[in-house]
């Protein structure tokens, strides 16, 4: 890719995508199954009686609010988009997610997760929409049996696929989940690194055709010694921060590709620290969404008391995880550009125009 | 337009395009024949003999040094966009030229003007490689003979219809043209008013699908009595300015569309006044190339030079056209919308990407 040039499309979005020194500080409030579970609980209603209404209007809120520090904001078709299009500013680039929220079982062995599209929804018609790049959030554990494993690369690469031939930069988000007992455990705290650094060995093969990846931080703050709260958990930790530091690196020389990192809604302080080790090991920024907006939705449906959470602690969050990507690895920076004096336009010449297919 | 909403590419386009506010700061650098003259003179050879890649290069310094200034950066996919994408900063928005450079005339009655598309390019592929908006560049004589306008009406409405089908803005240039004698006279200079608006009238009608009209400043204020500069031209002139004023309304009562004015390479002063007096009827800002930048191409091959006008001079006409285009008419303001709060998405509901083709 540094020697051949980067194609049109892909290179204006990357620079819309990132802040003018080519460090990502995005927003994610493309939650859908997440969101709803999370107004049930605040509203003290079923998940199924949760209103489209209730939230679409919680994320015009956020995105209106918290928009304006972000390089990016990435939304959803569903409930985001329709009803926050005007929210975010001309100079924050708008993502938007592919994927179906959540993911479906059948057909999968136990436990194991399977990746669809959103019914009716094409790369195609993103870009039309306006967006500058499309997301693709795949669930994704290499030890699960070949039949997942086979659906989920065959649905990563239809989506590399038509990203190419729309020329629109492609962000894919993996996430890890535990074949056996749960990912709040001391056990998945220790598989994470090896779960990670091995979703990305797979999914940096030039077939999938990735631009940048989004991953879960590649271990767990909470099961390290020297964060490590005894009283929400007492045994052994999984590991020390020299070793977790290790693990970032060893993340960063598999990934091939720049990568920024996601909250998964940790706490925000956990989030801070995630985000200064991995931009340490390389990382070129974040795309964080509940770890910087969540504990507004607790106040639903009282909005004044919601925006007042977002104009200022909320806000806040922001601002320290802006800070803290300020470390942060430019993508152009990457060895997979070799700086920002390698960056040129693939095809380069007075013919491109005929060139460019 | 107003009660049923924008679709998202087109909404999301003219926030880009404009400035928070509203307002259009456009830069023009998709010149190609003037450019192409104007360097043949500057280097003192034939035009066939001017090297594409000095077209590329006086266009590469311009877009890197003036595009912070803007809101937009014109350029055209051939010496303009290949070689100065990476000069467009990532908060400025990209359109890109869709005509031929200049027209011709076969086929048509003497002295008329046929446009045509650039070969080999589509506005597909203009949307795939990144541009925020179409522009076309049509001349246009609303007395010239039915077949020139039938070709330029039925060019307009294909670019209409692309465009609709891309959900990319539109934005139309109209330049009119003598019929017989030149453009540089006080005869021209009488017929310009109505030249202008019955231009407008023609190509704001809804088949032809326009977002933004790009217009000439609807009179020549070298001809109007308190501007006249009587060693230039000592004849009478052609109107006073209350009644250039009562043109430029009547232009805005004619344009049911939002209106930008365009330079066509007159000086910066005459230029800040035509801005001014267009603002003042309703104009929503402008897309201007050749009043800010023309002079710094007289230093090339010295691109030291070129590069020290770009910085000072130029720089302070883009500033002082800003500063007159305050005055502008939002976008959103016109009467076409209504005012911000009647902004919104066409087919906004919880079905919309579905219903969105």
């Amino acid at each position: 890719m540094a020697n051949n040039g980067i194609s049109s499309g892909k290179l204006r979005g990357l620079m819309k995508l990132a802040d003018s020194n080519g460090r990502f500080k995005m927003m994610a409030i493309d939650q859908r199954g997440s969101m709803v579970t999370k107004l049930s609980e605040v509203l003290d209603i079923e998940k199924t009686d949760v209103k489209y209404d209730d939230v679409a209007a919680v994320k015009t809120l956020i995105t209106r609010i918290l928009s304006p520090n972000a390089t990016a904001v990435l939304t959803d078709p569903i409930y985001g988009h329709p009803y926050s299009l005007t929210e975010i500013p001309r100079d924050v680039a708008l993502l938007l997610a592919y994927e179906e929220s959540g993911y479906v079982s059948e057909g999968a062995s136990e436990n194991e997760r399977l990746s669809n599209p959103i019914e009716n929804w094409t790369i195609a018609k993103a870009q039309r929409a306006g967006t500058d790049a499309i997301k693709l959030l795949a669930y994704y554990h290499p030890d699960a049996s070949p039949v997942t494993l086979k659906h989920q690369q065959k649905f990563v690469k239809h989506v590399g696929d038509e990203c190419e031939k729309q020329d629109l930069p492609f962000l894919l988000e993996l996430v890890s989940y535990a074949l056996e007992g749960t990912t709040k455990s001391v056990e998945f705290a220790k598989q994470k690194p090896d779960l990670v650094i091995r979703s990305v060995e797979e999914f940096t093969a030039p077939e999938y055709k990735v631009d940048i990846l989004k991953l879960e931080f590649p271990a767990d703050l909470k099961y390290t010694t020297e964060y490590q709260d005894h009283a929400f958990y007492a045994g052994d930790s999984a590991y020390d921060l020299d070793e977790v530091k290790d693990v970032c690196n060893k993340l960063d020389e598999a990934s091939t590709l720049p990568w920024v990192i996601l909250s998964a809604g940790v706490d925000i302080e956990e989030f801070i620290e995630n985000v200064k080790l991995a931009a340490a090991a390389g990382a070129s920024g974040f795309l964080c969404g509940r770890a910087i907006w969540k504990d507004a939705v607790d106040f639903y449906p009282d909005t004044a008391a919601v925006r007042q959470f977002l104009e200022n602690e909320a806000t806040t969050n922001f601002h320290n995880a802006n800070a803290a990507a300020e470390t942060a690895l430019p993508w152009f920076e990457h060895r997979n550009f070799g700086g920002v004096e390698n960056i040129s336009l693939s095809k380069q010449s007075e013919n491109w125009y005929q060139d460019y297919s």
